[in-house]
């Protein structure tokens, strides 16, 4: 009789796995805070510690791989990215401009050049330089998500230093775009004498600054319009899912030139000013940021702990991995410091150093390609080697929120006890 | 190059496609507005509309298929309906217990005992008599998340009627769940000469019976302790997640029992008195059901139109098809009309009846379990009686929102045009 089987139906058990994970997360979030740290590092360690217990007990999900709970974090990401666009303008963005690019900049060359050299010096023995290399360009992007929620715990997301690090991480994203095409094809180049793709070096560059710019200039004019016509519409609760919508296609518009799909997302909250949906958010008495706030308390927990459930437990416990993840972990650090000190005159540089600090995403994404590319007749990155580089990005996306932490004013402690009646 | 491929990632394209649902469920509820038609029947449409759309240009995205959007429109309907418990308590859904029941046992066997007796005297054509019954069993269970959205439309959710409606829907899926095997059972019984499941009938009833009573008995007295120990963490954002994981594990365990995890959702809002999470809510400064509020309206657009869009267009258009689907509807929204005057005095029967009319998610596992079900060498349900039962499924899903409107006071037109600022 499969009578029973038909009716319970296949997403039951993402249910069981949601509840768990958002209650692992206020676990989280409560060790960390006993810790005296940001709520977000609590979240990763929590993912860390369920994929280590799934490896223990298999029968434990893995959260890593649930397709449910990867497009919820997923979307809780967007969600998150637009929210932070909102809070800014085009015109704050640009006054930080230069300041960013700057940060971009050298966050991208200074860990890139210390790992590089420290990885030669102290390491010797890990294989061709073109392996240091790739290693190094693994730890050139900063990874933004982690960083914006620390400053929005800190009420410090619309400050010029919470301006600055996403500016220079949403450039870091083209240039992190940009190095991992040029150091994949100079390890091709040197391992078969070919030449390095200049050309679609150039093309991907082209594509995605093309990209920002149409976002800024005919998107920034078309939204008045297209929101005015939403506000003629006589149906009720439009602005969350027109808001949304909105944000969604130029996630998707820049994901096609190349970018991260955040990335769309945080333009279309630069993009939307408030006057353009004045009209909706009086009808329906609710502002968009209102509305979007459950959405990311819901979706982004489920973000950082899978992030964080990513990572390979038993993969790092090697003598190796462990060197190089303290190693590159230092030096990811110290090179993303010196960017701190290029945001320039009246910006904190310590603010944006550790801002810029964690790294993630994009880094796993070098690590995936980089386990795909062959030199010599094996893969350019050995498994004890990517335990290392992994190790480092968690590292450093724990350590990110921590020191951010530290330099940012306001404690969490202090915030939490005011808020508790009668305590 | 593979790299360009490794960075645009897998779920870019599910962005678009909620981009795009968001959007028509908007249009649809304009065109539901000047049709004077309640917004749910115009996002169904819209869904039927899309899925029309994809059958003749494939480029267009499959509504139906997309695992993004169905795992979204899920999460929507579970987190609605425990918004809808929420704003009811236990003692006052036993209140309006003896009606809810005699409405969902006299909805259940009056649609089933009219289209039996229809289809056997108008459509003698379709074969053996236990088709019929299981043709007649597709229409006894109603589909609950459509007739709330529309009460809340109006308002009415918390009403008498609208308790019944609930009530009686939430019955109906016991009673569903025992008519699905009852019939499969007398089905294949009739088939091969073995006897009726009783015993398997009688377990699944006992345990999804059980289920509740626990749910209502040990899961209220639990409640007030499990919030109060979580009013004392000390982390920021608990109360939606943790309401959330809450609803989800009881959604869950319903579904264990053999429940729609909709039924489970339902209880959990029932079970959560304000008295319980008065602490959190004061602390963040919101109550649990606004926070839920634009969860259920990015949601439940998308689970609308995704039900629209299972609709196949084409196997709706066969003459056979045409008329059982019009008889079935018929016949279908009679026998709930006649369970609406069981809710006995002081509750409007008009009301309750046309509250009951909508069928889908239940009456679609039945056609999925009938189509399984071999009968004589071939299978039970024809391609054409399929489209059949599907069409008076729509159609009965379209008609229940739309009826209910007609006798619900308070019309939309005049809300919307009270709420437009200068117009």
């Amino acid at each position: 009789m499969t009578v029973g089987l038909l009716i319970s139906d296949p997403f039951a058990s993402s249910l069981l796995l949601l509840a768990l994970l958002w209650l692992s997360a206020k676990v989280g979030g409560e060790i960390a805070y006993w810790l005296r740290l940001p709520t977000v590092a609590g979240e990763l360690l929590m993912g860390v510690a369920l994929a280590a217990l799934h490896q223990k007990y298999p029968i434990w999900p893995d959260v890593a791989a649930s397709p449910e709970a990867s497009v919820l974090a997923y979307l809780g990401m967007v969600v998150l990215m637009f929210a932070v666009g909102l809070e800014s303008t085009v015109p704050q963005m640009v006054k930080v401009g230069f300041a960013s690019l700057r940060v971009a900049l050298v966050g991208v060359v200074a860990p890139m050049a210390l790992c590089l050299l420290g990885t030669r010096l102290l390491m010797p023995g890990l294989g061709a330089w073109s392996k240091d290399l790739f290693i190094a360009a693994c730890l050139s992007a900063t990874s933004i998500g982690i960083s914006v929620q620390v400053l929005r715990e800190r009420g410090a997301e619309n400050s010029p230093e919470g301006r600055v690090i996403v500016g220079a991480a949403v450039l870091d994203d083209i240039l992190g775009l940009l190095v991992l095409v040029a150091v994949s094809g100079m390890v091709l180049a040197s391992a078969d004498g070919t030449s390095i793709p200049w050309m679609i070096l150039g093309t991907k560059m082209f594509v995605a600054i093309g990209f920002l710019a149409l976002a800024f200039s005919l998107g920034g004019a078309m939204t008045p319009v297209l929101f005015k016509i939403a506000s003629r519409l006589r149906g009720e609760e439009l602005l969350l899912p027109l808001g949304l919508a909105f944000a969604f296609l130029l996630a998707y518009l820049g994901n096609l030139a190349g970018l991260a799909p955040i990335v769309g997302a945080y333009a279309a909250g630069l993009i939307l000013e408030p006057a353009h949906i004045r009209l909706l958010e009086e009808r329906e008495a609710h502002g968009l940021q209102d509305l979007l706030r459950p959405l990311v308390v819901v979706l982004a927990p489920l973000f950082f702990i899978q992030m964080g459930s990513r990572v390979d437990p038993v993969a790092l416990v090697s003598a190796t991995a462990i060197q190089l993840a303290l190693l590159l972990t230092i030096l990811g650090v110290m090179g993303k410091f010196i960017a701190g000190y290029a945001s320039g005159r009246g910006i904190r540089s310590s603010v944006v150093g550790w801002g810029m600090v964690p790294r993630g995403e994009v880094g796993l994404i070098f690590v995936a390609v980089g386990a795909t590319l062959g030199v010599d007749g094996g893969p350019l990155l050995s498994p004890e080697i990517k335990a290392g580089v992994v190790g480092a990005l968690l590292l450093t996306t724990v350590a990110g929120p921590i020191g951010l932490s530290f330099v940012l004013p306001g404690s969490l402690r202090e915030k939490a006890v005011d808020r508790t009646p009668g305590s």
